[in-house]
Parts: C-alpha cells; structure tokens; sequence
C-alpha cells in the first residue's frame, strides 16, 4: 500500500502517522520529494481501512497495491479449484455445457427441453423458477411451482439443475437444486451473498453489467468469508453505448479471472448480445479464450417463449453450437 | 409501438399477426416499403410483452414509442408529488436539506451532527446504520444499534430521519424511520422493492451507477405498484472512464426526470465525485438545474470517519453550503 | 423513417407536415393515436435530414428505420468483399496474419522482426512511423525514415507492409505502402478519411474507443463515397471501466459487422487488454469468432520497445499464436 | 513514480535497474516486501518513459504519481490564466457569452442571429464554417464562404467570433478569425494540435466524448509544446448508455479542471443533452459549478436550421437564459 503526502505535510504529522501505522504492524518507508512524499507500506496491509487513511488531512491519495480478496484470490491457492455440480465438474479441465429455457414455462416445455439438451451433450440444465424482470407488469416466473418442474425434468434425465435465488428467505425451496444462480443485478446484493456463504450448494455468481472483475472477486469474498468455496463465475458482458448488439462479450474477462482468482468462469453467450444468430461464434470464442463452461439459452419454441425469446437456440441449433464446440476444445 | 417486419415476411404471416394484435385490443396500420414493412400499433400497448412479439419469426424488431412505466409518469399525473417524511416535504416547491454522518458510530458522534446540521438548516438527519460495503472485511455499520441511535437524535432534534435498508427481513426495524433509503446496488433488488411497496413509508430510491433513467423509473413502478406513492428520486453519477473524479454527477437527469415524472429528485454532491472540495460546486449545480434537495455527507471529524470520509464535509462547511444553495434558491 | 408528433399537433401543421414529404418522393401513412400521432416514411429517406424533421415544433422524435449507410451495407452488396493487400487477399475465406513491432526503431530492428514474422507465417508486416501518443514528450516515430526502412524489409521478405498516416499532406510518402492504417483517435477524422477516398490504397479503418458500429460503417462510408472500395474493418476494444484489463475485446463486433457488411474485419488482440499473456486467448477468441485475421505485435525484445512493449509478443511466442490459430481455423 | 516489482525478481536485477535509474538522475528508494518489492522514484520522472520501464522482465507495473502535463498544471502556475479573443476576455472571474448558430447558413440568417445574441448580452459570436458530419451525405457547411460571412457580422456587431477548423491546410482562412475551435473528434489529432501549437490564436479546446480529463490536459500541452499558451478548456459531456439525454453534462469536469490547470473552462449546454428545453437547468448548473463561460447555441428558426435545430434557442429564449445565468453569477 502507498500513501501519496500532500506537498505541505508538516514532519510532526509525517510522524505521527509514521508512528500509527508502524503499530499496526507495518514496516513503513518514506520516499520524500520536492512536490510530494510518498509512504511505502509493507506487512499485512488488509486490516488498514482504505478510507480513513485517504480521509486523514496529509493524505493526498492512497493505493492499494497488493488485492483486496483472499480467499479468491490465485495467489494463494494456486490450483483451480474443481466445483462438483450435482455429479457433474467444472474447472480444472472440466467443461461444462448448461443449458435450457429462459423461465420454466411448463412441465411439457420443460421436459422437452431437457431431453433435447440431454441428447446434444448437455452436461446441466438451467431453467428460471424466479424471474428478474425490470417491468412489474412482465411475467415474473412461475416460482416454487417452476422449482418443482426443474426437479422433475431432473428425476428424468438425470441432469443437475441450475436455476436463480432472489431473495434470502426462498432458500428452504431450493434443497435440491443442485446449482444456485445469483443474477447480475443481486451480485452486490451483500445479505443475500452472506446467506449464501452459509450453505455449502454451488453459486454460479454473475458479474453485474457495470461491475468491475475486481468487485465480482469481492462478492465472491463475501460467499466465502462464510465458508462456501464452490463458486463459478459467470458473466456476460459489460455495459457499453453500442446499439447494434445488447452489450458486448468481455471475453477477455476469461483469462484475466483465471489469472486473478482459482475458481471456474462460464461464460453466457446467449445474453451477451441478446441475438440467437450471433451464439455460436460467441460461444466458439469465450471457449477459445479459455472458458470453463458455456450457458446456453435453449427453448423449443423459441419465437413462444414467454421472455428472451430472440436469443434462445432451437434444440437441432443448440446440438450444432455444442458440436462446434467440442471440436474446438479438442483441438486446443 | 413499431414492429419492423423481415424483407421477405409471407402475406399469410402478416395477415395471422395483424389479426392477433386487433384481437389485442390494438389499432394496427401497415405501410408496406421496398425493403422492409412498419407495422404500426395504437393503444394500450402496455399489455403486449415486447419479447414475445420480438420474437416472432417474422418481425425484424419492436421499438416501444409510449413509456412503459405509468404510475411515476407524468403524462397521467402532470402535478408535482410532495412527499411528506415526517413532517419535513420534498417536491412541489418544497426543498430538503438532508445532511448527516456516513455511518452512524457513536451516540456522541450522532448527536453532536445531528444539531450542528440541524443549526445549519437541515431538514432531515442522514446516518447509516446497516453499510452496503464492497469488502466483507470492511466495516459493516452498528445496524439495529445504529437505528436506536439516530431515532434519539430524532427525539433530541426533532429532524426526521432517513437510513438505507439492505434487507426486507430488517423492516420491523424500521417502523419509527421517517424515509427509508434504498441504496444504488439495490435499485433492481426487485424483492426488496416489492415489500417497500406494501409500506406506506417514503422510499429514497437510488440510481444504480450504470442504471438509464428508465430502469429508475421501472423501479419506482415496482414500488408503486404496490400502492405505495411516496417516493423520492435520488442519485449521483453514472459510471465512465474518468478517473480523477471518482463518477459523474449527471446534473442532467434533474430536469429530465422532471420532464418524464411527477416524483420529487435529490441530488448526493458528496457520493458523486468522492471528494469533499467538490462537494459545494457540486451542490449548487444541481440546486441551479432544479433538484427538490441534496443530501450532503457531514461529519464532526471527516478525518477519523469510519467511511467515505474524504468526501464528508465538517459542520462549518456545511454551513457555507447550506447559506449559498438558499441564496442561489432565492436569486431563480 | 418513423416520425413521432406532439400530442397536441394541430391538423394543419400535420398536413402541411405530409405535404412536404410527399413533394420529397416519399410514400406517408399516419396512424393518430389518444396520445401521439405516428408518421410512417416509406422510401428513400436517405436524402431527409434526419436533424431537419426533427427540429420541426410538432415533431417529438425522429426514428430511422433503414441504415444511413449504403456502399457498405450488405444489403445491397451481398458478397464478401475481397480486399487485394499487395498481393496478400482479406476476407471471403481469406485469413490475414498481420504482424511487427510497435514502432520502427532501426533497420536492424525491423530486419530482423520481419524474417521472424514471415517464418512464422505472416502474411503482411505492420510497422509504426508515425505514431500518436497522448503526450506530446513522448517518442513520435521515424516518420519518412520509417516508412523507407519498412519499405527496405518489404523488398527483402516480399511482405506487403501496412503503416498508419496521421495527415493527409503525406500521402506522398505512402506511394509504395500497401495498405495505410486510419488510427482509432483518427476514425472521425473526416478531412482525412475523404482524402483516403481519392487514393485506391487499401485503407485499414480502426474503430474508436467509444464509437458506435454505425460510426465506424459511416466513416467507411466517407471514404467509399470517393470511390476507394478496399476497406478493411479493425478493431481492438470499447472502453469500459475495467481496470485489470485495459479495455474489452470487442469480440461481438465481429459477427455483427460481417452481417451488416460486406467488408472484412481484423482484430487487434494485442492493444485490446495491452498485456502481452492475453494476447494469445484473445486471438483464438477473434478466429473462433469469424475474423478475417489478425493484427499482432512483435517485437525482438519486447522489454526494450520504445512503446507499447508490455502488450508485444517475442517472434517465439508469435510462431505459437499462429500455429494454434491456423489449427483453430481448420477445425472450423 | 511507483514501479513494482515481480515476486522473484532476482537481487541483480534489482540492482541493475536501481543503478540504471540513478544514472538517470533520480533518487530511488526501495521497500522489500514478502509479496512484492517497490521502488519508489523522486525527482524529474517526466523523462522516463513509462512504457520502456512496465516492460521490463521483473516489474510488474508503474504508476506513475506526478502529472505527465507542466504546461497546463496549475501546481507550476498558481494564478488563472486570462485568454483575450480580440477583446473579450475569458478566465480569472472573466466570463465568456459565446453564442450562435450551429452553421452558417446565410447572410441574412448570421446577422440576423449576431445582432439577437449582442443585444441579449453575449460576449462572441459562434458559427460553423467547417462542420464535422458522422454522415458524408449531411450538410458539411458553406466552409470558406461561411467564415466570410462571420467576418461580416463581426465587421457589423464588434462581436469576436469563432468557428471550428477540421484542417490545418485551412490555417490560412482562419487569419482575421478570433478563437478557433477544435472539435471533439478532433481533440486527438495531434497534427492538428501541433499545427496550432506554431499560431499564437486563443484555441477553444473540446473534449472528446470518451476522453478523460487527463488526456483532454496532454492534449492541451500538445498546443502549448509548440509556445501558444491561449488555450480554453471546453466540453459538453461524456458518453454514457443513458437514452433519454443523448448524453450527460459532465459538471464536476469544472471544479476539477479548475484544481488541476490555470486555463479557463468554458460549458457547453446545448450540445451536452441535445435538447433545447435542458439548456437553461444546464447552463445554470454550469454557471454555478465555476465555468468561466457559456457557449449556447442560437439560431432565429431553430425548426429550419440545418443542423442540430432541436437543441438551438430562440434569441428570445436566449435573452432569457443570459439574464438568469447574471443573476445567478452576482449572487455567487
């Protein structure tokens, strides 16, 4: 950690703050200048709250040079870590292909899907139970009721169900589901991340669209500052003004997480442009850049469905997209 | 609404369209071009989910022409709403002055601000009790302590107070807070806005950093539509690239949220750029392009702040603050 | 074009309204609605100036339907583009491998990055003479001497060179140089851009940091509007908030710009992130992707470029990329 | 500057690049760390380049701690620089009223326009000779005609004028004109700076859309490298993903422009929303934040004009706005 001094900083208030962060544990190194001084800080500089060292008067700026997340971070558990899903892994070479409707529309849809996302090489099925919509007046999902049709489409194909929490006290109804998915607009969410900390279940964790990779490291830190360490990251894409496409694909995202942190990165081309004839090259490249899985939204009747139906694959293209894919993995 | 059709749409699939969208209720008009056909729709458009109609196979892209919010819109509801918060109103002429610590943290510190923004012509104390805070190691607020405190700066005052709430199970907490913040990580915590809906308490509801004007007012939608009317826009900033101000005060949003809504707007001077030299110009801008209030960031001592102090003000500028927005508000 | 009216627009300026498009060979359909009046425009708006209609006192906002570009609109040219390089072809099927260092230091320097990029399979030699910097003390490149050594590395390898102009006044130099590079600070340079329509040369057009799709398509349409066809799109990022990244691969612009036109598209994964470990992800993504090549930066000792060396790859490492993308791109 | 280290860089190396940076005459100062070492730099870094030194084989990055910019820092230039444009004065609590057309569109229209805006009180005349058009088939301005005819009114009202140049071919147009503008597509082309930097002319500097302030400053030094210290800082806004603005009006640019260099900075509230019913909050907003000037745009028949017509006042509208934004300067 560095503390830029402002240009007057008189030397008994360079003392005394001297004096402060040496007992807190800090080998402190002064560097004075003509136009500013700067302070070095060595030692475990996490416990210094970032905040009030800007806030004292000699202060002009302070930076954080070592990260601000631990328990996420590479550097300090150099493995990828391995999330086991219902049976079926991700990370650490293991690829996961998930896949399904926007929202769980009914037994028949959702049974359909499943097999047909079976028999193409899915390896989870996802299915929104709970629905984030910016409209009141939009269908909201069909709740618990959706939950239960996840469970059965499961029961019959044996596929590990992923599916969306918003809200702490719906936790009891999701006993069985296998993956728990917080979406992008709750990632900063804190008491929801905290609850989920609590339990042990896989959290698929979605970058906010206007997040920073750093602060979708924190909210991972703040599952597993209460002892959850199966976190996936997921994402989509970052706000830009483009109007052509939805949003755009931060593929580089990809690499940089697997450099920053150990855990598994599952990319979601199927929101990133909000386009269905544009999944299957974004999908070829989050896997070329390295992703440990792909999101995919699959409906059988994709111009019905009740929400993102303009994204969504028809099973025969969703088939084309995983084969695509597999080829392209085994070449790397 | 428009829906643009794809060039080579069938006679038969405009045809069955059409006459789904009449049995909608809607009034359809079809001007059919060279290289694409606009299909026009007035009425009650509100009922139509847009993705569906995406959708379609035939249909190229919908472009909504009416707002879809209608509670908050001033369309139907062309007078200024004035919020009561205890006594203090905000709207409709009625400007408030909202001033306080960053975080609540002592009985002494509270109540010390408490009558030093009081004695500069604050309308309402400001203190957070529960911190949403990036870093699960930062600190996290006194929470339920904290609310105590500031209901006896409330006693001792007579300002009515205003605290953010982060979790729907919290509300009970709440019963004696005149205005219940709403902070910009939650401003699509949809669940959480849906209990505030079945409150009859004022509502501060923040912009999100990246959030467009029109997901704001969605978001008061989800709170009205509960039958809740008492809200108060507020923002900051929007996120770019700049880096010496920490965001961008969006002076702007002031007069178009005006324009779009009958809801009251405060500015946040102090959050918007993170500097507390900033705050005044700040301040007066946005009292300059019509803001119903600024809530200002005041601490006893910014420096031994326990949060974001670099950007809170000492009660005596303050004061200098307060005097120059009420002779700016007098001079227009 | 849509054209949306005032609520209270009287009949007489609607009228006056349709009689004018009419006399501007344009079919008119107006639907009247309780709260607004849509006026539908059918056929060549793209002689309406879109701001005229829009400043008109009854008209609330003006929608363009069609695209105001035209020569590079696949619309109306539905074959890829094939862009002839000095011998080296781009796009339909054809893969560029664009590569050299930064800057051109020295005639050693060049020399030997050429030979390095042409045995690893390059197709072209790309090579700074003039260079833009944000500071006006940092180095500017050889210029003309620049462009003579690049030259010199042409006539030895047989690598057609691209090197990028920064004012119209030496064009003179760029006689002999295949294809000339418009910078992404020059995208709306349009004095420049219409001066690089008068040549034949195939221009290399970068996409701006913050520009729009649609920019980037009307700045090929300046340059198209003087006849010179031989354009090839590139691309490296949008700017964003990130800060691990230095900006985010724009990797969904590919597919989009290749649906919207016929014109290829390279990307630049090396000024995408600026460090040189994503520089290999980040090529396969943009071939997983569809482009039509690659530009990459190459450098004998990366640590001693005198610009942009953390993002630069050894001739080794470069031999690596290639090989994995032409494995890549037979597997699609 | 802060350079820091790799976790394994070697002793040797470290003591090489020390005695290396000595040589360069700087006292260097090293802290060792379990995690990482950094290397504090003291003295004149503007020499180093940044980039040469973030590639060296064991660091891991530089930040660098001073400003990359002399010229324009306030730090080496305390008081407020005065920029005269033929008479009227702009910074150091001088104002600037700078108000017309979009374009130039005739005789009549400019006179027209130049006697309003005088009598309304503004302090220079604006026109656009050159316009810079994202389309090459909008109306590019009536060019070398255009500026005769400001010289005209000029000759008739002793307005000073301005009028933007888009090529420095053009230079010797721009003889008797008084302040000339560089737009915000121009703001990095550093030819057209340089160029500029040899004229001793007052320069009304733009910043570009996604440009941070930093860069808008190198920008501005490019113009003073070159000895023509007449610069005035100018801007409109920042793009952000909000729709119903075109775009936002970067007020807190002003305070912190003001803090970091001693040129004037003057708003520009027509452009900043695109709508002329903004353009009064904004242009009070502006006022009150410090600007040391105004330019708002003006034209007799908004609903004619040739271009941006939706965001142009009337003269009436503009007296209006004059006379509130010099109430509100004498309250401040």
């Amino acid at each position: 950690m560095i503390a830029i001094l402002k240009p007057g900083a008189a030397q008994a208030q360079i003392d005394s703050l001297k004096e402060w962060l040496i007992a807190q544990g800090l080998d402190v190194h002064i560097s004075v200048g003509k136009y500013q001084t700067i302070v070095g800080l060595v030692g475990n500089t996490s416990k210094i709250d970032i905040d009030l060292l800007s806030g004292l008067e000699i202060v002009e700026s302070v930076k954080r040079i070592s990260d601000p997340f631990k328990n996420a971070n590479r550097k300090f558990h150099p493995d990828d870590t391995i999330v086991d899903c219902g049976g079926a892994k991700v990370g650490g070479g293991n690829f996961a292909m998930i896949a399904g409707p926007c929202s769980v529309e009914s037994e028949e849809q959702i049974l359909e899907v499943a097999r047909a996302v079976k028999a193409a090489g899915a390896t989870m099925l996802r299915g929104g139970a709970f629905k984030p919509r910016t409209s009141p007046y939009d269908f909201q999902g069909l709740k618990a009721d959706g939950i239960e049709l996840l469970l059965e489409a499961k029961r019959e194909t044996g596929l590990p169900i992923v599916t969306e929490i918003m809200n702490a006290n719906h936790l009891p109804l999701f006993e069985d589901v296998d993956v728990i998915q917080v979406g992008a607009r709750n990632m900063q969410n804190f008491e929801l991340l905290r609850e989920l900390g609590r339990t042990r279940k896989p959290i698929l964790l979605k970058r906010g669209l206007a997040n920073t990779l750093k602060e979708l490291l924190m909210s991972a830190e703040y599952i597993m500052a209460g002892g959850n360490e199966n976190i996936i990251f997921f994402f989509r894409d970052t706000a830009t003004s483009e109007i052509y496409t939805r949003n755009t694909l931060d593929v580089s995202a990809i690499p940089m997480l697997h450099e920053l942190s150990h855990l598994p990165v599952v990319a979601d081309p199927s929101h990133a442009t909000g386009l269905s004839r544009l999944v299957k090259p974004m999908a070829l490249a989050a896997a070329a850049a390295g992703a440990d899985g792909l999101m995919i939204e699959v409906h059988s009747n994709p111009a019905k469905a009740l929400c993102d139906g303009p994204q969504s694959l028809t099973p025969e293209q969703y088939a084309d997209v995983a084969a695509a894919v597999a080829r392209l993995r085994e070449t790397l």
